[in-house]
C-alpha cells in the first residue's frame, strides 16, 4: 500500500485525487490547500482523508510514502524539493519548475536518493499521443517533413505564467515525447493584448534535430477551441484531434514524388499519391489514471518514469528558450543540451 | 456589348471563361493558349468562338475591348502591360505581377490610358468575406486584437512560384480587403521538404499598423484541407471557415474584461463574458460572377476597381518582404509604402 | 440537512453519489448493492459512508429522509413503493416502472402520504432542453411543423428491456417537457437482429395533439454516436446536437411561404425565406446537479417536481402503446389520457 | 460520332448539356425547352447548338440518335416513347415515369426496337455508392441488419409531386443498386404541412428478402441538409455522409457478439468488437460523367445500362407502393416482383 499526499486542492488537484483514491494498493492520505473551502470541498467528497492548510504538515508526514503537488508554479520546485528531502517520491504538475536549473536540482536530488520524481505530462498517458508515437518510431510515416500543432481557446487569464507556460507546455511535451529528437532553438512571437498582463498568445518554430520544424500556435483569447496536431511525413501524415469524439488520430496514407520533366515550363515537378485514411482503434483509459498507475508502479519497481526530471528539464528548456525569443521579438535562439549525467 | 479575349486556358481560365459567357452585354471574343488540346477543349464548349495560340493576335485584335490573363504569373506583366498599351481593359489572375515595381509600372500605365487595371483578388468577392469586412468596419468587433489564418492542404506544387505566391496571396488580399490598415513588417518562414524545389510550407507574421499582428500558415503538403479565418476582437471574435457548407461566418459574443484584485495570487485578473454565437445569412453569388460583373461594371463607368492595381501592389511588396525575410530565417522586414501617387 | 440513502450502484449510481455528497445541506447516508466489488468501488471513494447489500435495511433507515433508486428497471416499483410506505421520499431513475399501472400506483401512493416522488428525467435538466422548452413555450417557432430525432450508437445490450425502454424513454421524457402536449397515439416498428435478445433497433412516429408528428429512431447498434433532434416551426426551426461540444442548440430563421402561381405548371408554389442562425449561450451546470438540487428543494418546500410520477406515467403509457404497435407490426395504438387525478 | 438532343433545359438540364457537350466522340445536337430565357441561356453558353421550343422536333430529328430528356416527371413517358418510337437511344431524368406500367412500356418499347433506354439514377455513378456497393457485394460486412438513409433539407417545393418523388427517389435507387435484392413491402407516412400541397416530409419502412429492413426519412423542410445512409452488418458497418468533403464512406470494424451467461441476471448478453474506422480513397469522377460516358458505351456497344429500365421499374414500384401505404396511414404494402421478361 502506497500512501500519498496530496498539495493543491484547485483545479487540477481533484482530478489527482479521484484517481489516487481509486488507484488499487494506495491511498490518498492528506488533502493540503491554503483556502478553507477547498479543503471544506475535499472534505466533502473524501470525508475520511485528512486535510491541513499547512503543507509542511504533510511533507513531513512518515506515515506518507509520496506526494503529489498540484500548486501554482512559481511552488513547485520548493514544495517538490523539500519533499524528495525528506524522503518522499513526488509527482509534480507540469511545468516541473520555473527554471530548468531548478528541474535540474530537483533531478538531481531525487536521483541521489533514488526516489522517484515524475512530471505531471498527462497527454503522453492518452491512448492518442501513445498511438502516434507507437506510429512516428515505427518508421511508418517516413520521413518527418513537419509538426504542426494549434491549442487555442478562450482560457482563463492566469497572472503568474504566460499562455507558453500554460499551453504550450503541453504540446512541448507531446513533442519530446512523440519525436524523440532534440530540439536545437527556437523562434517566438508573443502577443500581449492587455497592458501589464502576460502574453496571451503566442507562436513558436522550433528547430529539431533531422531537419524536422515543429510550429505552434497558443492562444488564450480565441472563441473557438481548437486542439489540432498535424504530422506531415513522406509516407503517411497524421491529424491529430484531441477534440473528436470518436477518431482522433487519424492516418492519411498520402505521399509526395518527385517527378522531374522539364519539358514544360507549366508542367508539376511533384506529384502526389493520395489514398486511404484509417483511424485506429484507441485506448480509451483516462490519461491520468495511466499516470497514476505508472508512478506507482515506478515506486515499487525502482523504475525511471517515462515522463521523468529529465524530460520536464528539455521541455523548461525550451520555454526558456522560447521566453528569451519573444522578448528578442522573435530571434532564434538556440536550446541548450540537457544536462548530462555526471558519474 | 463589352467584348473580352481570354489569355490562359489552363485550371482557372474555363472559370473565367464560362462567367464572362454568362455576363449580360458580354461577349468572349477569343480564348488564347498555347497548348492545342485546352484549346481543343474550349472549342468543344464554346464552338463559336475563336481560339488561337498566339496571345499578340488578341492584344492587338480591335474588335475586344478588353483582354483577361489567366497564365503563368511570370507572363503577367508582359502580357498586362501590352495589353494595356494596346488600349484594353485588364483584368488578370492574381498575384498581378512579379515584382512590385512592375505592379507599379502597370497601375501608372492604365491611369495614363485611363483603362481598368483589375488583379482576380477572387476571395474579395465572397459573400461571406465582403460580410466580414462589414463587420470590422462597422467597428462591431471593437478593438482587433489579431488576425489568424490557416491555408493548407495537399496542393499541386509549382515550380515557377512557391507556396506564398500561391496560396498566402489569398490571405493577403483578404487582410488587406477586410482590416483596411497598412501592413509594416513581415517575418516568415519558409520550408522547403524537397530539394531544389520552392518552399511548401510557411509562416507569416505580419504587423499592422495599430498594433494588430496577423499570422497565416500555408501549406502544399497538408493531408487534410483546412481554410480558417480567426478575427479576434474586445467584442466579437468571428470565425471564417470557408469549407464549411452551411456557416463560413460565425460571430461570437465573447469579450474580455480586466478584473484587476491583487487580494489573492490565484485569482485570475482576466475574466470573459461569453454569449450567442451567430451566423449571419450570406449572399451566395459565385465570387467570380460578382468580380466579372464588376470588372464590366468600371469599364462601362469609369469606376476604380476594389481590387485595383494598387491593391495588387499592396499584396506583391507583402509578399517581397516575406520572401526576403525568409531568406534571412525570419527576421522582421519592413514594407515600403504604397507608392505615392504623383501629380 | 437531507439525508439520502442510494440504491444500486452500477453505472448510474456513482453519478447520483457524486453529485448528492457535493449538493448543500445533504448527505449521502448509505449505499446499496447486491455486488460486493461495487460496495468496495464506493467505499474506496466515500469511505465513511456505510454501505449494504441489503436493500431492505436502507429502506427502513429512520436516519434517511429519501432513497434514490438506481437498479435494473424491473425492481424500480418495488423497492419505490417500499420506499414511499416507509415514508421516504424517493428519486428513481428512468423509467419509472415497467407498466403505467406501476407509476400510477407509485404516484398515488406519494400524493396520499405527501412524499416526493421524482423520476430521473435527465435531460429535461440540461441548460440545452431547457432552453428549447423556453422558444417552444415562447411561440417563437410560430406553428410546429414536426418533431424529429435520431438517438442511435454502439450500446450496450440489456436484456432485461429493449431499446425502446433504454434510449426512447430519453426523447420521450424531452418530448414531453419541451412540447407540452398530449401524445395521442404511437406507430412503431421494432428489429431484433438477435434470436431471443430484445428489440436493438426502433423507429416510433407519435402523433400529438395540435397535429405535431414526432418520429424517433433509436438504435443500440450503429457504429456512430448520434444525438440529434429537429424542431421545425412555420417561424423558427431547431436542431439540438447533445454531442456538439460547443453549439448544442442552433435556432435557423427560416419559415415557408406559400405562393400561389398557376400560371406555370413548373413554378414553385412554395417559397422560403432563410435567415441567420444563432447558437444561444446555455447554461452549462450538470444536468444531474441541477436535478438533485431540484429534488431536494422540493422536499424541503413540499413543491412538485418537474419530473414527477406523472410525468413518468406519461412517458410509460407511450413505451406501454409502442410495445403493442411493434407487435402488431406498426399499427398506430391509441395512448390513453393521463390518468385524472380523483379527488 | 454520337449526336444527342437535349429535351429540358431548366435545373438539371445544364449539367447534361456540359457533359454531354465534353463527352468524346459525342456532340450535343439540340436543346429543346419551352422557355425562351432558359433557350437565351443555352445559346449563350452553346451559341452553336440548335434550340427550339418544340420537342417533336427534336424527336424526329433525323441527324440526332439519341435524346436525354430532363423535363417535369409527368413528361416523361410521352418523350421518351416517342423519341423510342423515332428509333432513338433514350436517357431519361428519374423517375423514368409517373407508372410502374408506363416504365415497363417503356422497357418493351426500348427492347422490342433494340434501343438503349437509361433512367439517370445519378448517385449510382459516384464513386461513394460503387465503393458501398463493392463492399456489400463482397460480403465483407457479414450480415446485414439494416440500411438506414436520412436525406432532408430545405428544399424547393414541388407542385407536381411529392417529397417521395423527389428525394426518396435517389435512395431507393441506391438501394436497388446496392443491396441487390427485391423490395418485398413497404410502410409509409407522410406529412404535409401546407393545405392542397403535397407530403413535405416522409418516413419510409422498406422490407427486403432476406430480412433486410431499410428506414428513410426524406424531409423538403429541414433547416439544415443531410445526406447520411448507415448500413449495418455482423463484421462491419458503413456510414456514408454524401455532403463529407474527404471522407465521405468510412467503414467501421464492430461486430456484436452474443455470449450467453445466465449467471447474473445484470449481466450483458451481448458483447461488442469496436476496431479500426477506414475511409478509402474514392473515384472522384463526377457521376453524371461516369453516366454519360455509360450511355454512350451502351449505345455503341448494344450493352445494358446498370441503370436500365427495369431498374426504374422497380424505384417506381417502390414508390407507388409507398403512396398506397401514406394513403393508408402506414399499412406494410406488398410490392409486386419485377414483370417478368417475356418470351
Amino acid at each position: 500500500m502506497i500512501r500519498v499526499g496530496l498539495i493543491g486542492y484547485g483545479y487540477w488537484g481533484p482530478n489527482l485525487a479521484r484517481n489516487l483514491v481509486e488507484a488499487a494498493d494506495c491511498q490518498l492520505g492528506a488533502v493540503c490547500d491554503q483556502r478553507p473551502e477547498r479543503l471544506a470541498m475535499a472534505s466533502r467528497r473524501y470525508p475520511s482523508v485528512r486535510t491541513t492548510r499547512d503543507a509542511q504538515e504533510v511533507i513531513e508526514d512518515r506515515a506518507l510514502d509520496a506526494v503529489a503537488i498540484a500548486t501554482p508554479v512559481s511552488t513547485h520546485f520548493d514544495l517538490a524539493m523539500e519533499a524528495l528531502k525528506a524522503g518522499k517520491h513526488v509527482l509534480v504538475e507540469k511545468p516541473i519548475a520555473l527554471t530548468s536549473l531548478q528541474a535540474e536540482l530537483l533531478t538531481d536530488e531525487a536521483r541521489s536518493r533514488a526516489r522517484v520524481l515524475m512530471v505531471d505530462h498527462t497527454f503522453i498517458y492518452t491512448g492518442a499521443v501513445r498511438k502516434i508515437r507507437e506510429l512516428v518510431a515505427s518508421g511508418a510515416l517516413g520521413r518527418i517533413y513537419y509538426y504542426d500543432s494549434v491549442r487555442i481557446n478562450l482560457g482563463l487569464f492566469q497572472h503568474d505564467v504566460n499562455v507558453l507556460w500554460d499551453l504550450a507546455v503541453h504540446d512541448l511535451a507531446i513533442m519530446d515525447f512523440v519525436l524523440g529528437r532534440r530540439a536545437l532553438g527556437v523562434s517566438a512571437l508573443g502577443i500581449s493584448n492587455f497592458a501589464d498582463q502576460p502574453e496571451n498568445t503566442a507562436y513558436l518554430t522550433i528547430a529539431f534535430e533531422g531537419d524536422v520544424t515543429a510550429h505552434l500556435h497558443v492562444n488564450w483569447l480565441a472563441p473557438v477551441k481548437i486542439r489540432r496536431t498535424v504530422i506531415g511525413g513522406s509516407s503517411q501524415m497524421i491529424v491529430y484531434d484531441d477534440l473528436d469524439p470518436s477518431d482522433k488520430v487519424k492516418i492519411y496514407d498520402c505521399g509526395v514524388d518527385l517527378a522531374k520533366d522539364e519539358a514544360d515550363v507549366h508542367k508539376m515537378l511533384v506529384s502526389y499519391r493520395v489514398g486511404d485514411m484509417r483511424a485506429p482503434r484507441l485506448d480509451l483509459t483516462e490519461a491520468l489514471q495511466t499516470e497514476v498507475l505508472h508512478f506507482l508502479d515506478c515506486i515499487k519497481t525502482g523504475g525511471t518514469p517515462e515522463s521523468d526530471g529529465r524530460a520536464g528539464q528539455r521541455v523548461i528548456r525550451i520555454l526558456e528558450a522560447a521566453q528569451e525569443s519573444m522578448r528578442e521579438r522573435g530571434r532564434m535562439v538556440a536550446i541548450p543540451a540537457e544536462r548530462g549525467v555526471l558519474a
